[in-house]
């Protein structure tokens, strides 16, 4: 290659490249007000679809740890079996990292509103990109309460 | 370049890259080892030299943030002011994930071991490497208690 084309060649692989950044903030972005959206619809299924479905993904809350998708899916449904249970979810104070085209790092806060309490608390995730989509393989979530 | 010298190049970059990777492990989890070392010595001070120096190192615990590395070790020497509060530290369960070659995501549980009980709980560290070396950067935690 000639200089000029290797300058060409950089310059385009750098705009593909910040191109890829933006469309996974745009993508994750959405698959969380998918998320929220599923959730407020009374649809676990649905807020799970956010998660990656594998028996490598992993929840932690407080000490607990739960392994692969089956068991958080089966986790929510114990934990919020009621309307009243889930309340109306709201995801506060989104910080977004990106140190790969592949890997998103999302922080923020949780609130659920219901009728008699307002549980909330802070979360971080780890969002992989897979062949199906960017999706959450890793949960951690702690509890204000 | 004719196509040998290429796939030379090539080679050597990656030797170098898995090298890089290797190094960060190792490095971290001597950083970790060290964190541990100077807590059972009931140096708060050292145990700190972990985290990033800056006023944007983050540490989380239940629903509370607290950002720059003076307010992390304000919070830490008030509520370990004493040998009986900081007990004896220990990690277990390590994992960790190296997205880059400039980031390493460690989680595990951390144990006090103390007196009068046994607090623990689990922790999602993000580790960057700075000029000055590996440092945490991000750290939630939570309680099982």
């Amino acid at each position: 290659m000639s200089r000029g084309s290797k300058f060409c060649f950089l310059a385009l692989w750098l705009i593909a490249y910040q191109i890829a950044f933006a469309q996974g903030e745009n993508a994750v972005r959405k698959l969380l007000n998918a998320q929220v959206a599923a959730w407020n619809a009374g649809n676990v299924e649905g807020y799970m679809k956010g998660y990656w479905d594998s028996d490598s993904t992993v929840f932690i809350s407080g000490g607990n740890i739960t392994r692969g998708y089956k068991s958080v899916l089966a986790r929510y449904k114990k934990s919020y079996d009621s309307r009243s249970k889930m309340g109306k979810l709201e995801f506060e104070e989104l910080v977004l990292r990106q140190p790969s085209p592949f890997l998103i790092i999302a922080s923020g806060i949780w609130r659920l509103h219901r009728t008699n309490d307002l549980p909330w608390g802070r979360f971080t995730l780890l969002i992989e990109k897979k062949s199906e989509g960017w999706r959450i393989v890793y949960d951690h979530t702690s509890s204000a309460n």
